[in-house]
């Protein structure tokens, strides 16, 4: 039960990219106090802990931690493994791309620093429509995390349940723009390249900058993401 | 299906402790080819992960990983927060000792491992008689995390299932120690002390002591644990 008077304390993940800030700015704008966490998990760029961390103070986040993580020594995906290139064409199926175990990992992160700030919302920026495979973005994966934290915290012995939300988990690419717009996302400040250069500038070419650029085009709003001069989606 | 011929790759979490490691050995003893992490989580001492890679190394693991996590910097345990002190005294219901949503971010770790290793196999040497007040231990939540981690990965999503074993849920202590020593753990090695020296002598005050000791004296077994001269639990 929500008190009146009760701060709602929420740890938001936040990548740096276009979902999650929409996510936070949801979640501000619901009510709720956001304290931020962001993952160093050996991407190739820093460019989007840079973004997440302008993203988390412009918008309103309490504070912002970004946790160092060791995913990367166990190799498997082009994101962390640099021995395999990173996919330029459309993938059927699970992508290269796709992190081992990622958002488990994040999310369990997330849960002990809820349980830290004694915080019962958990807020994942996660889409079912463009989920684009991974299968730890569906929607029965949060729900399964969220039955799993209330048996893993304290406070689910003491009876306070602690909730995983995913806002984004049913719109398109394109409803999240207009509904980050509307909510006054600035995301020329956000990073979606998977191969994003040092200035946070996307390549154009990968399938999170496709997903991303298209849309932009299908909520009819101009694609103010920075690209490098090489490659460019919108040409 | 388990086909014959196919090896039982395994991953089992080991932290040097003795019931991590009779589930090792406990593995091994089944026929699995054991992956085993250790997790460095701001411990304040590091004997436990010397003992753990030993244990590893002599009871047959094929390879021993350890994974530095961020957990110190959340704070809110006397494990890893040096502001507060360890308790000397039996407490009741969840102890300061507890680490936030520790079993759920180690059991991430180890899945995102077994995911790459190609294992559908998870050991966790948890234990639901002497759990100590640690929801994280019991067998409900275990079963949670196996539903989660099903939906969580490739392996789920292709019909291939993960399996988290944890076979020392319904043993008390001294079944535990009856049962490691009948596979041949040399419990001298192992270190549960939740502040032993650098040499990986222990206390002999703590929780972790205190139900390490019973546990032998239950047992009939003659307490092989190293102490410190200064404070003896067999005393």
């Amino acid at each position: 039960m929500q008190l009146n008077n009760e701060p709602r304390l929420a740890v938001v993940l936040l990548s740096g990219g276009l979902d999650s800030a929409t996510t936070l700015a949801w979640a501000i704008a619901q009510g709720y106090e956001c304290h931020t966490i962001s993952f160093n998990y050996g991407q190739r760029h820093a460019a989007e802990l840079l973004a997440a961390e302008r993203l988390s103070r412009r918008l309103g986040a309490l504070t912002h931690r970004v946790v160092t993580i060791d995913l990367a020594q166990m190799g498997g995906s082009a994101l962390t493994d640099a021995s395999i290139p990173v996919p330029e064409t459309e993938s059927s199926g699970i992508p290269l791309t796709y992190v081992p175990a990622r958002n488990t990992v994040f999310l369990s992160y997330s849960l002990a620093l809820a349980e830290v700030l004694t915080a019962r919302h958990i807020f994942i920026g996660v889409n079912a429509v463009d989920y684009s495979g991974y299968p730890d973005c569906r929607p029965e994966f949060i729900e399964a995390f969220e039955k799993m934290a209330n048996l893993a915290t304290k406070a689910g012995v003491e009876g306070q349940s602690v909730k995983i939300h995913a806002p984004l988990q049913f719109l398109s690419k394109a409803e999240i723009i207009q509904t980050g717009m509307r909510l006054g996302v600035d995301f020329s400040q956000t990073v979606s390249c998977y191969q994003a250069d040092d200035e946070g500038k996307a390549c154009g070419v990968c399938d999170a900058c496709r997903l991303r650029h298209e849309g932009f085009v299908q909520a009819g709003v101009a694609d103010p993401t920075h690209y490098t001069a090489a490659k460019n989606v919108t040409k």
